[in-house]
């Protein structure tokens, strides 16, 4: 009733995240910024891969945290009330797609954003740095 | 694999870009804010021409900021999504026209921004003032 | 009694501190950043020099606003006050060495601040930039 | 005159780094937030690792970014004007120990700053970055 119980990503599993989001990523020839939060939405790993726009490392970062606090994949929210909640959050809430969060056992352990190449590229690359976690996992 | 070669505008170059953009501007009679960043985006050079609207400084630095960052000329994001990348960037990124990145022999080296003019006034002092330096670099 | 006369730099002014302060700091063999802002304190002109602090642009900045709101060269308010003053004005005020007021014919037309050396050195390439306009006003 | 050649550290770079300072923070049992930024200052890799202060993560990518933009390794700024700069930067420069600069056959490349523990601990873990990308250039 006062506790409950919660499980975290370890540094060792943002790697594997990110090394299978990197390798996705060269793959298709489309260089990432790409951000991984804990649960408290608080930025545990991050790598921007060689020609990859910087300011994307800005976007990034707000698509893993608003997947956290949604526990949804990011540009789901309705066209008319998306400005309104981007500018109540000051910028923080973004409805780009290329946030996911990251479900292991079906329970939330955390979120990833990738931006830099179109909404579709993101999302691809974003589940790609998931599928290569659970592939370690078993 | 581990290291790229890139390059840097230096401070000559930057004045003689800044030069070329001022005499553009006052040829039209257009005062203009002016701003030259290098490819991490940091300011390098800025001038507010007489007369030019000095909340510029901020709109010219950020077109060529946003100019840098996507190495593409400012203005092409698509209207769903110019909004969303503007405040997902804090203000950064910018579809305002008159950013454009700065290539010399093929290789990006930096960006203009221009604002206090409309639109296509300030992409042509852009393009002036890059002119002014390929010229010197013959 | 309602109006007031006042004086402003041209742009041409700016570019001449500009240029007489790099020369300077050339000669001295320490890049600087060179901040020029107008009597309410905005960004006029800027040059950051090759192998330069890029942090130091903000510091300049600063110093040329704090030597123009005070009418001062930075670096004379007293120590038991600085950080106070600095903290009140969220960082705006400074009181590092390196902000001077421009004056021609005994009246105050703007300001440089020079950061990336010692103060000692930045008031040196600020002093040359000033000249630099005097000598052209003859 | 008017362009100079740089170096820039690629993505494969950075998590080399990344590794080597992760594996002597984990031999040393102590947890680190670690950030390597570009020599513009902007962020190429970061991870916050199990345990590490998550208040960290700024102060870690702020010793970085005040490593490259000084070209020195933080902690060296006198006493008398290290809180004036740390606010006429707005919190950007930091004094704190921990942040090096990352030079490759002579030529600085980017920068490296870590956080959570003890300075001297934080320079331990940043140096054993440094060297796992030296190793790997043989």
């Amino acid at each position: 009733m006062y506790l409950r119980q919660t499980q975290e990503l370890t540094h060792q599993a943002a790697l594997v995240i990110l090394q299978g989001a990197i390798a996705k990523a060269e793959a298709m020839g489309v260089p990432q910024c790409i951000a991984i939060v804990d649960t408290g939405g608080n930025l545990l790993a991050f790598i921007r891969m060689d020609g990859a726009k910087f300011l994307s490392q800005i976007s990034a970062t707000q698509k893993a945290i608003t997947a956290m606090s949604s526990k949804a994949p990011t540009g789901g929210v309705a066209a008319d009330v998306e400005l309104k909640l981007a500018l109540a959050t000051a910028g923080q809430l973004t409805n780009l797609k290329g946030g996911l969060p990251i479900e292991i056992n079906g329970q939330l352990v955390g979120a990833i954003g990738v931006g830099s190449g179109t909404g579709a590229q993101d999302v691809e690359v974003a589940q790609a740095g998931i599928a290569a976690l659970q592939e370690k996992l078993g």
